[in-house]
């Protein structure tokens, strides 16, 4: 039975991961320590609907499937809780047997920090960020080289980190050409936020690990992702994912849906051409499968861009509208000053085959996706405030 | 009168530039928490001979020339603290004055951790480098950004950031034409060691400020340094830079230095066909006083090589033998397993006019220079500790 080990189970893709394979009978295991949730509870930040905590959901699916997700709640900025879960001596906060679950083959790492707006509020948030993103990825990086060396790290990158060069985007890797000579290096990236440098960073940090001690590991660059359900969630009512809907959590798709439901006008940046690769959370679980069914070799780096369609933020924004509209809901478009510092027009044409190579079958934004996030997000309704949807962090 | 603040000024290249800046009329202020002393007593490593801490020597080059160096002791990790030198509050450690210097026109940030090897030792060491040296960057970054936009920052960084690509190195960027179109790109970037990683980091930390907010920049992609006494430091004895001759803080041609007049072999890792690029720490000092001649506009980042000339590891192990031979030292060079991961044989072709552009008269690595270092060195040699020399830290 495959081992995987999730960091970050507690968030919007580590639960929904987390179930989808112990589903596919891989033994599985989360960590997490509420950062995201304890950041909502001091921004006073709250969700669309209450979800029972990780301990709670791990027994809930157990009792309903019979089946284990061990859970072990830490900070991964601590290297020697880091290092227990590859040593043997972790002590497990739920599990239906203690005994130690192995070293995994593939750890899946969420554990970072997602957030561009709450990076950009001050230089404190802007520490957290840093320290929380490389300080857990370094203290990742070292229980792998010391312990597991031949597990799979597979690091959820962003899109954001290429920001929006003038040349088409290739997956990860750019041959250059230059006075005569070639060489092959990673894609150049300069991001917008400093979330997403530390982004850049942490893929610098595992790319050394690579190189230096012959690690496996698989970087997805994704895009902004939206919806709710999954197969697994469907099972019962307390097994859905957290859902925000603010400006510092909440990615846009599922922002707008919200506001449009609430009769809050769709707030577009600027002019709104921003264009940005979207991808479903159903297409995320299949392309972590896919990244995990084709591991890299011994000291190789696999990067995949992770999205299935690019829309800019206007078009979202109208498609949203038309359907909003046709449910019967007021909706209306507000362009606002742009608080951020970035292309509001922009060349944008990026290389995202592998993931299809793989064998990816996407599920497109369609009317029908739509409109089935309309109405789930509909019987929350009475739970929307209004006032934590836009809270004006400017960069 | 300029006003100069100098993060990391107990350091090798840190005090000889907060004298020599002192010595031409600028206001300097110094500030250093000790860490190289700390972690040398830790590691039990000792340096060629004892320097006075900081508050004794800015009281001693006071007493000498009449002139104030403002010294402030603490961990620049702490926001608060870095705050404190832009906010006023500040309390000096030493000072002639009390008075608040002022906001800086220039800052000079040494203030990292700056040891390949010591960042290589384990997981902690890891740690620790990339929390100092990021953290102390981003606390900078957002104190000039809150508080004084209009400050040039000269960060050092490392010629090591760029690896040993098969193509040409340029200063700092690289345009890049792909499918028919083109932009304008930091020079691709791969390090050898976690430390190497962190001054990676540390640019596209302060690119992203400089994108986002204007600040002023300069990156100084220094190659190791060599060298001993600067104009200001023949002034007093107790007025030398510190200086290592370990495996750990000494930098190449120090260590040979001290080695050969030690009668311990110059130890060459692997094949010794490393080339890099080296420079005396006169002309670092230079290169730093013409940056600050010559600072960017608001939202630029000025980026230079600044090395003289480049040798194998090889060639300077055998320039110093034959010198020591000279002298009358028995002198020879042992071929060692190599314990980094590193090309022992590579192309190395790097792009370093600028600074030459700008007025730079090199001081280059001659038979008189190397004599001077073995007569100084020769001073110390019952000091020496030969065990502390290697240490065998792998990678």
């Amino acid at each position: 039975m495959e081992n995987i080990l999730i960091l970050g189970g507690d968030g919007y893709l580590g639960w929904p991961s987390a179930m989808f394979f112990s589903n596919k009978r891989y033994k599985v295991t989360v960590v997490d320590n509420y950062l995201r949730r304890d950041i909502c509870k001091k921004l006073d930040i709250s969700m669309l609907y209450n979800v029972p905590n990780l301990i709670e959901r791990a027994r809930i699916w157990h009792k309903l499937t019979g089946l284990e997700i061990k859970v072990a709640i830490g900070d991964l900025q601590d290297s020697e809780f880091v290092r227990s879960l590859f040593n043997g001596t972790v002590k497990y906060d739920w599990a239906a047997s203690k005994e130690y679950a192995g070293l995994p083959d593939t750890v899946i790492h969420f554990a970072e920090m997602p957030s561009a707006p709450y990076s950009m509020m001050d230089y404190r948030t802007a520490n957290l960020t840093i320290s929380n993103n490389l300080i857990v990825t370094n203290n990742l990086m070292y229980a792998v080289k010391d312990f597991s060396v031949e597990t799979h790290i597979v690091k959820l990158g962003t899109m954001g980190e290429y920001g929006t060069p003038n040349i088409d985007i290739e997956e990860g890797w750019l041959e250059i050409e230059h006075n005569g000579r070639k060489d092959k290096f990673i894609y150049p990236r300069q991001a917008g936020s400093i979330y997403h440098t530390t982004k850049i960073m942490d893929t610098d940090l595992l790319w050394f690990g690579v190189r230096t001690w012959g690690l496996k590991v698989t970087d997805l660059m994704q895009g902004p992702v939206y919806g709710i359900e999954t197969e697994e969630s469907k099972i019962d009512e307390r097994l859905k994912t957290i859902f925000n809907y603010d400006e510092i959590f909440g990615t846009v798709i599922n922002r707008f849906l919200v506001q449009a439901v609430a009769g809050y006008p769709l707030t577009v940046y600027g002019a709104g051409g921003q264009t940005r690769g979207y991808i479903n959370i159903n297409d995320t679980i299949q392309c972590i499968y896919l990244s995990i069914k084709n591991p890299p070799a011994e000291g190789e780096l696999n990067i995949y861009n992770q999205f299935t369609e690019t829309f800019t933020v206007k078009e979202l924004a109208e498609q949203i509208q038309s359907i909003a509209i046709k449910l019967g809901y007021d909706c209306n478009i507000s362009l606002i000053k742009n608080p951020r510092k970035e292309l509001e027009n922009h060349y944008y044409n990026v290389n995202h085959k592998s993931l299809l190579g793989l064998g990816l079958k996407p599920h497109y934004l369609t009317e029908k996706v739509l409109k089935g996030m309309f109405k789930f997000v509909g019987k929350f309704k009475e739970n929307i405030k209004k006032d934590i949807i836009f809270k004006g962090v400017k960069w």
